[in-house]
């Protein structure tokens, strides 16, 4: 039996009810009047409560990139584990500005990140080439899941209630786009892109790549098996990061491409977990959209993102936050003497 | 001779520059990149510093209301306005959100609004019937741009680096759609849209009253006597305060259909306007993407809005502020020590 709670109906039909009431014509204000009563039916209150946000960026290195799908090399994914602590990446900034918590954590870096101030918790130093071998052993997918399941629990003892996952890894593209392609039910060619910004030789690569592993995988392995043959380590993390928030009541604001495969991942898992997430923006990364749509969801923004970190996500907080404070403190016309619409 | 600036080429491309340095794959932040640069330009800075945003709703009624073309009585202008003031609308809660300066000015209310904590400024008590007269006189055309510029002086007097105007006026989405086909060069097809809410009768009638209201017009007119012809009170307003919002050099961040609509007319004024306007958000009001391409502007953000009062500009203020953050709280590649790519 699923661990997972249904959000709260009753609050969700409140919620609407009171968006019909407040001074502006029906409809008026679009996505965010959905958005401020789906966040009712996840809290369980007809006016939600201002979020508190937590990202954590789950880092883990690929034995895909032996064969040449990144335009940047493996040791950047320690250097910009670096760079988070220190401040200086996107993710870093937009936490600070959105008042969010900011952990790092290393599922599965190849290189040794002894001595940085993150959460150590290498599962393995980089993932199996799932062009030729199965990504990691069905332990240790429960380990890394475990990982991410800790991480939540942090999160959320931390004062979190809207949790975002971050992902740095070089070549996680492609481990992304053959989950999505087994998950979602599409095609190496509907899915793949270009990544950090390989060129037409190499899309035509990592195509094929993709394509070798997912003929590689017998069908009709369940989501953990799933995740052993074609995900990665940070992947695996973040899938057990959204369950852990899920079970715990907390909305799960999806990021981009690597986030929303490990999402699809998570609801093979448990399929009670869908109605927690609630999508922030449309990547770039061909097949973004429709990884999404696999899982019913609609992208808020739409800017051309292609980062990864969480920054997508980091980025759409404010509109959380607004669509939240709009139903909270607008006046109804009762309240404002306003009359209706004749 | 033009009183507004150019915006600062050499400024330009030094935030292009050190986009490129910065540690992400370039382009990968997609149009928070280019943002972060056009504000560079405009602040004349290579890293621009963070906005103080200010936001002046006008209000005005319009006499092309007698016509029946809107889902809401007149009266409702002037009650909006108390709301306004009274913090219990859209606007009032993103002001407050956002940290922006609110101030509210009658152009042209048909009702009294003495007593409210406004700026009175009041041209006349509503606009002509643009079906069958213009809407207003030459010398009202004047009053109502002084009384825009007024506006933006204050605003600017109070440390504002980004302007925002609202509109409130019911019947306005009206001469809006009148200004955008005459001044765009398009039909009322593919302009004229639903407001507040009209059925299809409405839409029909509306798309019959702006027809008429352009064949009653000669060719030939200039930005002031199409605005006299076919404008409304706070969108005469919204151009002036426009006009000396871009003459002293600030940023104008556009809000949705009637915002735009003043936008082309202060082009119309003023072609040296035109790169002082940023697009916020796409309103759900047909015609509203066409008015900005005649601008030659994309939105960032497109959420289903179609409210009015600024709302659509001040819920876009976070991603300005989140573009300059990153612009210029991020490492570059060798201050973070990592390596670019391969």
């Amino acid at each position: 039996m699923s661990r997972i709670p249904t959000p709260d109906l009753s609050a969700l039909a409140a919620a609407q009810a009171r968006q019909q009431q407040l001074t502006k014509p029906a409809g008026s204000l679009g996505q965010m009047e959905d958005l401020a009563c789906r966040l009712a039916a996840l809290q369980g209150r007809e006016v939600p409560l201002p979020l508190t946000p937590a990202i954590t960026v789950f880092a883990g290195d690929h034995g895909v990139c032996a064969e040449g799908v990144s335009a940047f090399p493996q040791e950047v994914t320690g250097a910009m584990v670096a760079n988070f602590v220190h401040g200086g990446a996107a993710i870093s900034v937009l936490a600070r500005v959105n008042q969010a918590r900011l952990e790092v954590v290393d599922a599965g870096v190849a290189a040794s990140l002894d001595g940085l101030p993150i959460v150590h918790a290498k599962v393995r130093a980089g993932s199996g080439n799932i062009r030729r071998e199965a990504a990691m052993s069905a332990a240790e997918v429960q380990q890394a899941l475990d990982v991410g399941r800790n991480a939540a629990r942090r999160a959320i003892a931390s004062g979190a209630t809207l949790l975002i996952a971050g992902d740095m890894g070089i070549g996680n593209t492609t481990p992304s786009a053959a989950l999505i392609c087994r998950l979602g039910k599409y095609s190496p060619e509907a899915i793949v892109g270009r990544g950090t910004g390989i060129d037409d030789a190499g899309l035509a690569l990592k195509r094929q790549v993709v394509a070798d592993a997912l003929a590689r995988v017998a069908a009709g392995l369940d989501g953990c098996g799933v995740l052993a043959e074609l995900g990665g380590l940070e992947i695996a993390a973040m899938a057990g990061f959204y369950l852990e928030g899920a079970a715990q009541g907390v909305p799960l604001l999806l990021d981009g491409f690597i986030s929303t495969a490990a999402a699809l991942a998570a609801q093979a898992i448990d399929p009670a977990i869908t109605p927690w997430f609630i999508a922030s923006h449309c990547s770039q990364e061909t097949g973004h959209q429709l990884a999404l749509a696999a899982l019913g969801l609609t992208p808020l923004i739409d800017l051309g993102f292609r980062l990864g970190e969480g920054s997508g996500a980091a980025a759409a907080i404010p509109l959380l936050q607004q669509a939240i404070a709009l139903h909270a403190g607008m006046a109804t016309f009762a309240e404002a003497g306003v009359a209706g619409k004749n």
